[in-house]
């Protein structure tokens, strides 16, 4: 998908929300567990609900692989489902990758032309080189872990070089280098609060995927507040809070209403900004 | 394993040889082809022919992931293998994972129980919270990338803070508080060469795993000179140069001959350092 297309899906359905496949068989409704496939039958139950709010998607690599080739299996399903049912929906592999080129470049090829995703997480400790492979793909993006939302963020992340630069800010600043803002995104975490708008001095036109509302802490209006640029150029996710908004029969019907009212905080946003 | 039988497997063998099984489907010799599980079968014969000369496998995730479900399956047979048939090999998972902490944990159940490995290497972006759930489980080892073997090592490991520590050196300080030496290695590339001083100032003890031998270019000697310590505390990777010594039918005989003649080189190096 290209940026133009992003953010015309944005404005058409406003709503910035990925929602994120976090599906764990641990914590699946009971009732699904006698499915031949539960992980994706309760996948495609959360889709169906929640494709109206939502203009991405995100499985988190971990909870596939915990369960093996049946969990690949499943991923590969789901990332079907949603390409043949709704075209129009961004997916982001949630993978952390990132290795030397030639292992990245076989991943690449894994999460791009054997999956099919549109985006990719990416790890950018070991540089440029492991994240290049993921680049050149049409319309496939890079989505570089910059600044998360968890409390390790503060070991490596802020620490500052001879000149006062973090080290989230040289990765945004050097990886620029290597790819422009129509294949490249940042991961910054929805509880960095004001450090959002230091990221938009460097980075002002990129879209930044934001973890960390709900479950996490993080306040959806803060990061609007210092994140949101003339594009909205944000897609903020949330996991646990939408697909285990109920753990019984009715948890589409809950995973609905929870993705409907951050849709709604979202739409008022975008408003607010001038966006639509 | 323990830290102790891995250093007794290294002086009994007189080899501190890890094995990488980047096994590509498109470099397999093309006999191979027609076997029911062509990547198990290639495993396989590599193992039989190397084991005497090796002390651990790497296999390197990217490799079975571009498979899709059938890697996965091939992964776990060959994990099986080496359990069950070379009880005594470390093996290590090269899946360069880290994520937030249910992520994490999630991982670390994916490989330390269902696949069952010693090891798993991590990334360290993310901080203490996204590495701590690999930690604690019983004789089972992380392995943290440092100093890595790539080109883009030198975009951000060797960023100098305010007191001229550099990144990788302020990664394997910080992350000694979190585990010891019986529970953490570091990744530090073959062609980091003198670097290795640097590393054994402020982590004399711990194992490093060091890829970069070979195909990458490093040094056998130069690692063992300004590396080993007096446990040996190193396990060398080679993958290409050992799996993709022939693409004929004597592949395994030609990856054996590559192994025995690194070995031969190790354990010179073990015994003019006096460790054997």
């Amino acid at each position: 998908m290209t940026r133009e297309e992003l953010i015309k899906n944005i404005k058409s359905k406003q709503s910035f929300l990925c929602v994120g496949l976090d599906s764990d068989i641990k914590k699946l409704p009971a009732h699904l567990l006698s499915e031949p496939n539960p992980i994706f039958a309760f996948n495609k139950a959360i889709i169906d609900a929640t494709a109206p709010y939502a203009v991405a998607y995100k499985p988190n690599m971990a909870f596939y692989e915990s369960l093996g080739a049946k969990g690949w299996t499943a991923l590969e399903e789901t990332v079907s489902y949603i390409q043949n049912n709704y075209p129009d929906q961004f997916i982001i592999a949630d993978a952390k990758r990132g290795d030397i080129g030639n292992t990245s470049t076989l991943y690449a090829r894994s999460f791009f032309e054997h999956l099919g995703v549109d985006a990719i997480t990416v790890a950018p400790y070991m540089g440029q080189d492991s994240v290049s492979p993921f680049l050149g793909y049409d319309s496939k993006w890079v989505v570089l872990l910059a600044l998360t939302s968890n409390k390790g963020s503060y070991d490596f992340q802020l620490t500052e070089d001879k000149n006062g630069k973090r080290l989230f800010e040289n990765v945004i600043e050097t990886s620029q280098q290597w790819a422009s803002d129509k294949e490249m995104m940042y991961v910054v975490g929805a509880t960095q609060g004001k450090m959002f708008a230091d990221i938009r001095k460097i980075a002002p036109n990129h879209f930044l995927l934001v973890p960390g509302v709900g479950a996490q802490g993080g306040s959806l209006e803060e990061v609007a507040k210092y994140g949101m640029n003339s594009d909205c150029g944000l897609l903020v996710n949330s996991s646990r809070g939408i697909i285990y908004a109920s753990s019984g029969t009715d948890f589409a019907e809950a995973a609905a209403r929870e993705a409907r009212i951050l849709a709604g905080q979202m739409s008022e946003l975008l408003k607010a900004n001038g966006i639509i």
